[in-house]
């Protein structure tokens, strides 16, 4: 058995996306402890970059030590007690799979539905806020990473916190890609993925919780059913003070390369870096057309950084996949869940979200699809 | 907010211990998709080689996408059920952080205690079996990190078979460093870091059931109340068979590293690893022995690379390790839970476990010690 020497692809699905090099030169530094006060003084950098990123005050801002699921998980089984009723909102994968996290967690799920490939409708979450006065909390996915459909997190807020709803918010895809306002939209818990818009390794999931998630947490009447994940415990960790209670060994590497993409995104600045996203969505878009390759999502719903589009009729699904990613080391995404073999879905996030990137996508695209 | 550049530690503490360069600079590959067939194939590959670390065939042999706590959680919250009872051996902090997991899920922890620097008392074990007929698992940890006392696991193993009860395995500090032998024991359920005699980044958890827990965990009366470490959404991702459904995304990188650090165990030889840890013990003792500095576990108990030692009267416990970090860049460790200002922790774990270090650390110390 020998070392391992990847191929070198170029990222365009849905994540892991291209890693910048000073991303991974962070990342191969030499380890140190984690309860080294050189690593503490960097776990409170990021801490402020996460913040920034979120644009929230929140205290506890941080990166799960696992990926996005384990982030989702986090805020489900802190905040979800047995009994409690979620309204929760489901137009694709990752919304089902909140529906799951509630119920594993002894929750009662109240589905509003949409179709896969369009926005959550809020009039239906208002809907269901006066259908079920005693919910408690408002669960749905800002952009969802199986569609590419972008929902008004604004809004859906606004009715949750009018219903004295607490809001979890899935923000694995759309962190660093599209506005996000934490603390305007009044974002109570809130998760997210490293290696979609960040640009970072995959392995962690910044969290956020507001003071009235906390709250809730201080004060269940059940345990957390988890150690790894009570943020009772994390919070001792990760939290505020001179004295850090030890809980588990950080992932120190991955957590430079995180601190790296951090300091990237606050040089460019956020809004340059969602003016970035929305200016290569409209480069792929205008290469697409001409070939007769339409989006799934209606363009007013459309999240730029993860572009589903329709498998051309004639074409072979993963033969066509396949095809790229052998003859010309690109990956682009498969369809997930009931879009599999239907769609194909392009990433353009973080270091993927280049002009030169989208252009020899397309091109690649034109060649293999004979357009 | 600038680039994070780490001091250039040695690290001697209970973990993480230091990287080699070659694990590094694997871990700095460019970044592939977490589906891409070359992926893939490294995955298999690690699982071959966890086997070889692990003495085992157990087809679920992997890592778990976040470090060692997670490991730990994965075993528990799939093996036990409300109402079920588990003996737990405590002799350290970890053993009670196993029966904080058993309560957790719902189960009645049966304590067998042992005291702190010592081994678990087999003894104890088949008298807490006797006097639970009704009991269906047998926990324990095989190397405390918290005091560095080895326990026997195959004795405990056979005991724990002896009264159909399946068991769950610490092996965070033992594996790689001690003989371990998953089949051989028949161990059911073990849980592993990749930071101590890995010396691997921290981040993952090797884990390995056998048939018999997975048949538990197929057949609960109850859903895992988990949905990131349930290990019949983990089987279709980790496991063998030629489509791999989606679960989360794996941590790319760092499962690089780990690969890295599995083949260049499989070069130097389970055997080899461990008599190098043995040999590097006993030059420590050799060296702390004119010190007068003693060891907290007795000789016979004691874990080669997982060393407690005294702290020597008159000298205070902060401030040697800040003089030893700042002035020598060498890391070693705090006594943990009961032992905490008592006593120091001297890690020789994976790539600290070298002749070169270990003179190096007993000269820092005698430095500051004045000896």
């Amino acid at each position: 058995m020998q070392s391992f020497n990847p191929p070198i692809r170029t990222l365009m699905g849905p994540g892991p996306s291209d890693i910048h090099p000073r991303v991974l030169a962070a990342m191969a530094r030499p380890t140190i402890g984690h309860l080294d006060p050189a690593f503490v003084g960097m776990m409170d950098e990021i801490k402020e970059l996460l913040k920034y990123a979120f644009q929230t005050e929140n205290a506890l801002t941080m990166p799960v030590s696992a990926p996005g699921s384990a982030g989702m998980e986090t805020c489900f089984v802190n905040l979800v007690e047995p009994g409690d009723k979620v309204i929760v909102c489901i137009n694709g994968v990752f919304g089902g799979r909140m529906k799951e996290n509630i119920e594993r967690f002894g929750g009662e799920a109240i589905v509003v539905e949409d179709e896969w490939g369009t926005a959550v409708t809020p009039s239906k979450v208002e809907d269901a806020c006066k259908a079920h006065p005693d919910a408690k909390i408002v669960a749905f996915v800002h952009a969802e990473t199986s569609t590419g459909a972008l929902s008004d997190a604004k809004t859906i807020c606004k009715i949750a916190q009018d219903h004295d709803c607490l809001t979890i918010v899935d923000a694995v895809t759309s962190l660093g890609g599209v506005e996000l306002k934490v603390d305007e939209w009044g974002i109570d818990a809130i998760y997210s993925g490293t290696q979609k818009c960040l640009s970072c390794v995959p392995g962690l999931s910044p969290v956020s919780f507001s003071e009235k998630a906390l709250d809730k947490v201080r004060n269940r009447a059940t345990r957390v059913p988890s150690w790894f994940m009570d943020l009772n415990l994390v919070m001792g960790y990760w939290g505020q003070g001179a004295k850090r209670a030890y809980h588990h060994t950080a992932p120190v590497n991955t957590l430079y390369a995180l601190h790296e993409s951090l300091v990237m995104l606050k040089e460019e600045g956020l809004e340059a870096s969602h003016a970035r996203h929305a200016k290569v969505h409209q480069q792929l878009k205008a290469g697409l057309e001409p070939m007769g390759i339409s989006f799934v999502v209606p363009e007013d719903q459309r999240l730029p950084q993860l572009n589903s589009i329709v498998i051309p009729e004639g074409f072979d699904d993963a033969e066509v996949r396949g095809r790229l990613l052998n003859e010309y080391n690109l990956e682009i995404g498969a369809g997930l869940g009931a879009l599999a073999g239907k769609v194909w879905r392009i990433g353009l996030m973080g270091d993927s979200a280049r002009p030169e990137k989208v252009l020899f996508c397309l091109a690649a695209l034109k060649e293999v699809l004979g357009k």
